[in-house]
């Protein structure tokens, strides 16, 4: 089956027919927006992080989430146990290695996280570049001149390296396996003005790998944010109301809105 | 007095003139949300959780609502603690088992806090068939084929198990403390599509069991949030603006919007 | 150079150049609005508070904002940690006493951190006036016929006491460094009804101090953020919107919206 906007609607529509039961550890500032987007697009998501409780939780759930953001160390203990149990059960999980390259301690931890087996990583160029880097994958880590070449370079390595899809966030997004790699168009400029869209979009990965294969997963994903992020902010004046107008347009997303606002292709590594 | 429409706008008039303080130990996903409402409707909100000082904060405090969403053991400490002077100064707390019957650890300390004499516990009917179960009040836990009548004779297993009024949420809910049964109508298919809804108004139970006998409170909180939730659905196209037009409609509440929008009736045991 | 609205004007059009990267350790619920109201001005946020990262964050920042609204031991470890590291490095930050004068607790540690040579101390009247008798700097701690007069006496108390700038918020806004006594005009009566709004003034105080002087920088973030809201709060209905709209006027805010909706002028103590 191609991957392309057909398949993200139909998609988009099976997803609001399963309710994907998706677990989140993520960052306390993306916390409530990224429970808002799953339930627009139809998705079910919980936000559970103790250390008593989440590989209970991994049990009865399709997909999990798991963001570093606002990381500490009990926190981390959680996130491993339930990357643990979710490889275990052979359930995909999304790792969104937020700021990666910051500190020393964010990025080993978001080196560690990487190689437990993610289905899926979801970052901007900069944190998949550095994470690339500190993985031993390629890539020389953030460069200032940064450019999408070179964090298409480190994608594929690091997609190699950790057997994980890897899709990187920017004014062209993309989603590569390693081998093929998929261009997607869509979003707005406001969108890196408003916090935490990129952790609700790593969110929103999760819930079409509970049911759809990695790569396809991520460029879905992708291609459904970038929509309905585009549509968003064409009903606004500013960033203020964009987190609200973009769950209107995912709960509202269809292939009609995928067709005007979003585009996928296959490309080519430079 | 009975419990009725006029009762619950005369309450609505009552709150805005007490501002009463209400703290708060609740979800992450719930904190903002929750404080917004609280401030809509005219109380003093506060989110407070340290061990080091929940106790001094229930001290100054009207009222108390414990909402196990993203429970850890350090908060489940200061939940036990703020609950036990609560109740030894005489306060009324609310207890949101969130996700009881999820996880074992989540269903033991929601068991466990139900023990600790709260006013009212509220949840929706998943959660209080499965605390009800759990806490040997009757019922069988959560059922797939969960109907009405198996929730409110777990409700009322409950409320006479702990104590406590049970407040049900869902198409139509209900409040009962083990004999009396009081049924709400209001609300809007939206609801449950924008996250933390059912969490402020466990808060907002809260703040109305301030100055109100605890059936009273609970059904009064479900008739003032039924009624700012069908308003505030009528204005939205989408989950996505829900929580901004709830705190207005609570802001404007009023017997009009109450006599629209809500219904309060006595209501009898299948 | 004079601190007026032309110099808040400068300033705002500067910080967008510069996108400074300010660190906040701040509560659950301010996390989110915070990020926001500091992307929207055009600053970078990041929420960052992990003992084992925050020194390491605190280097590669501009500036620094602490606000103990929802504090713990591990949250207050990370914020000793921060602000010496900041002090350490010649780097602005500001703290906010958020319920300074609510529990035993809150006020000892809230008086720790004022002894670490914050560049600005931003709070309402009743926190200032809390921390000031606290500290030592005089004052007779909270009264409930709290009058503007015995605030300015405590803030200025306040600011000879610690080295800080201390900016006072209510119907006029203030800011002092124990000698010059600056008055803000701005804002709306809708304001306190909506949650976090202080504590992303703070943020926004914060971003301001890491390229311009601290009383400068108070004096111009009160002006930005009464000018932003009041233009946010003439387009709202009720509080439920005013973060967003919020956002969306301090995306906008130029030298017209400044005069239109605020006011600076130099003021006396009684």
């Amino acid at each position: 089956m191609p991957i392309d906007l057909a398949a993200a609607a139909a998609a988009a529509t099976e997803l609001r027919a399963r309710r994907p039961l998706v677990h989140n550890i993520t960052n306390y500032v993306a916390m409530t927006l990224s429970a808002n987007v799953l339930l627009a697009l139809g998705a079910s998501p919980a936000m559970v992080h103790a250390v008593e409780e989440v590989e209970d939780f991994v049990s009865i759930s399709s997909a999990l989430a798991i963001n570093i953001g606002t990381l500490s160390p009990r926190w981390v203990d959680a996130m491993r146990l339930a990357a643990a149990k979710a490889v275990l059960l052979g359930k995909p999980w999304v790792l969104d290695p937020v700021g990666c390259g910051a500190t020393r301690y964010r990025t080993s931890v978001a080196v560690d996280l990487a190689g437990m087996r993610p289905a899926i990583i979801r970052g901007n160029a900069s944190e998949i570049m550095s994470l690339a880097g500190a993985a031993g994958a390629g890539g020389k880590g953030v460069d200032s001149t940064m450019s999408s070449d070179a964090a298409l370079a480190a994608a594929s390595g690091l997609a190699r390296k950790t057997g994980a899809v890897v899709a990187i966030t920017g004014e062209t997004d993309y989603a590569t396996d390693g081998g093929e790699l998929i261009a997607v168009g869509g979003g707005d400029p406001l969108m890196p003005l408003s916090t935490a869209l990129g952790c609700a979009l790593s969110a929103t990965t999760a819930a079409f790998a509970a049911f759809r294969p990695p790569l396809e997963a991520a460029a879905i994903a992708l291609a459904v944010f970038g929509a309905a992020g585009a549509e968003a902010a064409s009903r606004c004046n500013g960033p203020g109301h964009l987190p609200a107008e973009l769950c209107d347009a995912l709960f509202r997303l269809d292939a009609d809105m995928l067709q005007r606002r979003a585009t996928i292709a296959a490309a080519e590594f430079a």
